[in-house]
């Protein structure tokens, strides 16, 4: 039998697959298990408040006595009752009138971005994204061989008046746009939040260009002063693909996250998804589901922001406390990030290492941005770390930091 | 606002959207609901034979004592207790030695087989397929905008001089072959087997083709005659990537399939995976790592095997006593599924409108070919019907199949 030498091996691989690289989120998914490191990398939600002995108990009566139903394979769709949750859910989030026929359940909302790709974009379609944006996306647009073309941004997200440059141009080099995809409320990793008003002209633009959107909304909810602001596809809906998951307000293991879709894009979506997965795990449906039907959801996700808030106030006392000012970062308003930069020329992926060797790991700018090159920004996660934890990360982090602004100076 | 009418919305989507189809049994699926007709279209297990209470009890531990695990992001490449618990689900395959640092967990096997087209086949590339294959294989195929090339079988699979035949074809008319995707043990939806040394030769032939095998086996274990044969991957890991899932003989509710890939591949098969869904289920994965650990899983597999056993069984008496001789088919060994044809000309998409008038419905053949055409061959699943029921689905049937077989007396 004749055997695969690697060297040969690799001629298997798709050109996308010799090219794909792993998250830098991911990559120190592993390092930040160790106990002895903090870990501000990782966006996990905090779970410690959840009713865990009220959910063991609904698990239960979900296999117990239902399980003929929730362990068997369910409608390539989502179930039904899923479906309406998704839009209690949505609701919430400022879209009230969410129609459940034109909702998809995907194993998470990564899932989701992916099925778009699949449904919307072509190979060498471009995708405009904010520069930074989700990592997991940017790996979700280079499998499907997509080019993420990054429009400017301010400190309140998205420029309309650059996106219609941007589309103005990438239109008159030919490119098809297969869609924008934004972040539009406490965006990972920025943190920001696109006002109301921008909203408006986002959609405007992109209907001009007839382009369309795909908002993805895992955040909103984490709103720190006030209300969410409505989400774009609220008074948008025919040319916005909606992404929500349960996965910061409720939990990220259950895999279960969903898309809002326009009613004449609906069902290519949902056989796009089907051909990915067949469907969501109906185990974790229907716990999801009893969460937001049975449970004080809304409740939990007050108290989360409730702690989120106080960590991100901790953290920023800190960074106060102990770094060099040359760190910059706009406040949080929502969500679980803090980003900053450090004078152009400092490169976080080396600061990343010399981090992890001082005992506290963040994620590196560069993993957040479809621009090559060394970059001076950095990603602090704040969800799943308690005050005094992540007051000593930042402590840690100081002499790095300080190095880093000196080696510059 | 300008608005998106469907003929304008319809430019959105990406070209392999816009060709992308219902699979036929997904859309019986629905019609399949309707208790009052006899479904033999869908391939779904028999889960009453399962322990609920007891499983209820585990689902209630993990939550209860274990949520802040169970419903909190995991490692992208699946938890390390439920690769191992997939390597003892191999052993019981035929493949003792699988390393679990070579598994990768994905949302049921259908992502496997989608995450191959993502690592291993660029836009255009062929994938060789047994005619019949699996519908869900053909459209993820499809989706990736791969040619799905039949290579011939006769009632023991795949002909492995044909096979040879098929790849000198390719190769000669410079088609890059991304690989051969084979179900050899009691194949969805032929319920053929291929005999070990066909197995040999098959690898054989692939080797000298230098072609990777995407070898799926959901049905191995579900052997009515004796012990499974050894798949490809246990004498050729080296070029099989070797798909497994929980799905028939545990539950397709929980979504936990997997891949064991070669050490070469790896890497960038779990990246590509990374990058669709990010991770499956914590929460099933728990619960079917508990399944292979705690509980009797092969004595369940024994059981469920007798009752898809007894089922197959009745399904052919009562096929000789109803139907029309003309209906030909071969005794399914294992498996879901019994696979015949009526005389030529034969169009069983009309024969299963008729059927579902008359009370029953199955799958016609059309949909499990990536041959375009009028086809006589139809499927059906004996799996999760009682045999009473079989026996009255066959008898409400007899009708509609003698008349096509008069028809085209």
């Amino acid at each position: 039998m004749s055997t695969l030498v690697p060297a040969g091996a690799r001629a298997h691989l798709a050109r996308r697959a010799t090219t794909v690289r792993q998250s830098a989120v991911r990559d120190v998914f592993d390092i930040a298990m160790d106990p002895d490191l903090v870990s501000l990398a990782g966006g996990n939600p905090w779970l410690s408040g959840l009713p865990l002995e009220e959910l063991g108990a609904t698990a239960q009566r979900l296999i117990a006595q239902q399980g003929t139903a929730s362990l068997q394979y369910g409608p390539g769709q989502g179930l039904a009752s899923m479906r309406a949750a998704a839009c209690t859910v949505m609701a919430a989030d400022g879209i009230p009138d969410a129609d459940p026929e034109l909702v998809v359940i995907t194993p998470g909302s990564q899932a989701a971005i992916d099925t778009a790709c699949r449904a919307f974009a072509d190979p060498g379609d471009v995708v405009v994204v904010e520069d930074p944006t989700f990592v997991g996306a940017l790996t979700s647009f280079q499998t499907w061989e997509l080019a993420a073309v990054a429009t400017p941004t301010d400190e309140h997200g998205l420029v309309p008046e650059e996106l219609d440059a941007t589309l103005t141009r990438l239109a008159a080099e030919g490119r098809r746009v297969a869609f924008l995809y934004t972040i539009p409320s406490f965006a990972n990793p920025s943190g920001l939040l696109l006002p109301a008003e921008r909203r408006e002209r986002v959609a405007e633009v992109c209907a001009r260009h007839d382009v369309l959107i795909v908002e993805d909304n895992p955040y909103g909810q984490i709103a720190f002063d006030g209300e969410p602001v409505a989400p774009i596809a609220a008074a948008h809906r025919d040319r916005t693909v909606y992404l929500g998951t349960m996965s910061k307000i409720f939990s990220p293991g259950v895999r279960v996250g969903w898309a809002l879709v326009p009613e004449a894009l609906h069902r290519e979506f949902y056989l796009c998804a089907e051909s990915a997965f067949i469907h969501a795990s109906t185990t974790s449906q229907m716990l999801a589901t009893a969460f937001v039907t049975e449970f004080d959801w809304q409740g939990h996700v007050r108290e989360v922001t409730g702690l989120y808030r106080a960590r991100a106030a901790a953290l920023q006392d800190a960074l106060t406390e102990h770094w060099d000012p040359a760190f910059e970062y706009t406040p949080p308003a929502g969500g679980f990030f803090l980003w900053g930069s450090l004078p152009a020329g400092v490169d976080t992926v080396e600061l990343m290492r010399e981090g992890i060797a001082a005992g506290a790991v963040f994620v590196p700018g560069a993993a957040f941005t479809p621009v090559e090159g060394v970059h001076s920004t950095l990603r602090l996660a704040y969800s799943f770390v308690d005050e005094e934890t992540l007051v000593e990360g930042v402590r840690r982090l100081a002499p790095v930091v300080d190095g880093a602004v000196a080696g510059r100076g």
